[in-house]
């Protein structure tokens, strides 16, 4: 006898990312570019060792009974006012929910805000494990092609008029994962006003927006949504660590209810023990010199990696050059799939993710890949680049 | 301009329970058999501050960066092991993740198996928050009458008939939530057979097995389920404490890799360090007597509260006399409403949840409520039984 799966889950296949960072992890010496993981140097380890004991010793109770759904106070007023000094986010029309990592933003948004059969219309490529949250509501998705500056207006708008099922676009401004794009002001703007004109949501997936290290911020779409239609989805997993599994939800105030009904239903609440940690940190501890420093961590890996593929590689291959977040995309000459490519490279100890690991059809082929360079050591990140840079050498000797 | 809710999301409603729970915060002096919440003497908490520092000084990043989302792995042994030694559970056909919290393995499960407009056939009375969980996936609920056996197999066999699109029977087997009845091994079998005829699966929530204080365990349905039917989730919040959110699914293999796509979706993995000091106190201390403790601690609770409310109430009241978990359910008689009779004990001090608060419909009259004894202390509960059995004299003194 066998349980009939849903239709939605059906169609939800694993994450390549993880299963590439797993094929890592099992062979020794393996330099991974694959891991979108912060770097473990950017823990403040001590202080969270040092705040957890406060927390058993002084408030026992405080962490470890049940808690709000909507997360722990003291951080909720915390990340609200750091979010309005920042960005000027406006918290008399909105509100702000702890939850647990940016992806379940991404879960709650989804539950409340698609019906199956609805259409999201996304990045292509962009983070799939969001896809994948998407179809596990049900929904259908519509790509738009990425440029060094956002997504390409002229086919998002298309994509709006084709599709009357649209209920919400999917964003992610700055570094975007997997390409390390951000979009200009001009198109965020763009992207809100013709989201404004088909009434459809705006997805705002901003996990990395902490970690520009050149360059100047630019205002999430949040800040100027006067009409309400954005979700917004922070996090604190690449400022703090992952496994704190800390995302921060910001919406308009109509949906409030309802991301905390999907929180009660799901999870409950989030971890109370280092929702308090981090809270300690950024009111206790010098916060600001500790993004900076994550940024220099960062800033020095970006450009040894950048600098020596551009000094190695073929010159028919391309690479973005970010300006904060953990990663850069490699292309191929067009035509070139980048799969075989992948597998020799990780034949020769380097393991990056193929870019069809972040298309809406996985299967099909692709010429660029994902590089992280969070993880690996700023000596293997040379050695690795070095590898790969004479890797296309020799897989493009004969174009 | 204001976004359209999802249909599944316009029907859901915020938990009674939670709102009873923080009416009673807010009130100075009030004793509280609102909360579900196990009792705080029970925390191992110098264990837990004890592992919690050994982990971060002998294995931060072990902690801190990215989990696997099935779980911390010597977690999942340990967990299967007892499973399989405490209720014969085999592994060879069944998988077993670490999730956030029993109510994860509900969303999963609903995920995974629910389709919009399925039904779900439920205990009625029983928790709404997995009520909640059903509708949030669409799902349509049909309840069965409990008895103190459980639930009335004659309606359940009836409603499979009649209901050809119900998916999935929800039943929690030891001392239910809110009635403390336990499902006894002649209706598990009952149960189990209809839904083989049936093809239906069945959700088995079982948070409280490892707290039963009197008479003698009886096997979980999944220990019978030869046909892989049975989704199970038991739990940590009870044993170990609530925020570190860890719960247990087990199901048939053939629906791991959904199941761990449910969770990457949606919180990618539940919290490293929680699973690493469960682990270690189950390991390295003596987890059968802080078992045996939490007993005593309910046991003891469960009397002083039965006791009083015996001696004390109007006779035509009838109250539900557990065998283990964290509440019982009393009963005003047929007809007569218990609403204004909870605010009347909140006015005079005493906060319990109606019962009204675990049926399908919450605005029709019922005539229960459910007392919680774990987080009251012994004098409190005394006090606040005999406040509530006086209460049913004045109440029913013309009846």
């Amino acid at each position: 006898m066998a349980l009939r799966i849903s239709d939605k889950m059906q169609v939800v296949r694993g994450s390549v990312i993880r299963e590439m960072a797993e094929a890592a992890a099992t062979r020794k010496g393996t330099i991974s570019f694959a891991n979108g993981n912060p770097s473990s140097d950017t823990f403040p380890v001590e202080d969270f060792a040092t705040f957890a004991a406060d927390a058993f010793r002084e408030d026992p109770d405080g962490i470890l009974q049940y808690g709000l759904s909507q997360g722990y106070l003291p951080l909720i007023d915390t990340t609200k006012e750091r979010l309005h000094l920042k960005w000027g986010i406006d918290f008399e029309k909105n509100d702000l929910t702890i939850v647990s990592g940016g992806q379940q933003v991404c879960d709650f948004a989804s539950k409340v805000l698609l019906n199956e059969g609805d259409v999201v219309i996304v990045e292509e490529p962009s983070f799939s494990s969001c896809y994948n949250t998407f179809r596990a509501y049900g929904a259908k998705l519509v790509g738009v092609p990425m440029h060094p500056d956002g997504m390409d207006i002229d086919i998002l708008a298309q994509r709006l008029e084709e599709y009357p099922e649209a209920r919400m676009i999917y964003v992610i401004p700055n570094f975007q994962n997997p390409t390390g794009y951000i979009t200009s002001m001009e198109k965020r703007h763009q992207i809100y006003d013709l989201a404004v004109k088909y009434n459809v949501a705006i997805f705002e997936d901003d996990p990395y927006c902490e970690i520009r290290f050149t360059g100047e911020d630019l205002m999430p779409i949040k800040s100027f949504d006067t009409e309400g239609i954005v979700v917004y989805a922070g996090s604190y997993s690449k400022t703090m660590a992952p496994a704190f599994r800390l995302g921060i939800a910001v919406f308009d105030k109509s949906l409030t209810s309802r991301m905390i009904v999907s929180k009660q239903t799901t999870d409950v609440h989030s971890s109370l023990l280092f929702q308090y940690i981090t809270n300690r940190c950024i009111k206790e501890r010098d916060y600001e010199g500790h993004l900076e420093y994550c940024r220099s961590v960062y800033r020095k890996k970006s450009e040894l990696m950048y600098n020596e593929l551009v000094r190695t590689m073929h010159p028919s291959v391309r690479v973005s050059r970010p300006e904060g977040g953990l990663f850069m995309m490699m292309f191929l000459p067009e035509g070139c799939d980048s799969l075989p490519f992948v597998w020799e490279a990780l034949y020769r100890g380097v393991v990056c993710v193929p870019g069809s690991g972040f298309m809406i059809d996985q299967d099909a082929p692709c010429n660029s890949m994902r590089l992280c360079y969070s993880t690996a050591t700023e000596e293997e990140i040379v050695r690795g680049a070095r590898i790969l840079g004479e890797l296309t050498q020799e897989w493009l000797a004969d174009k």
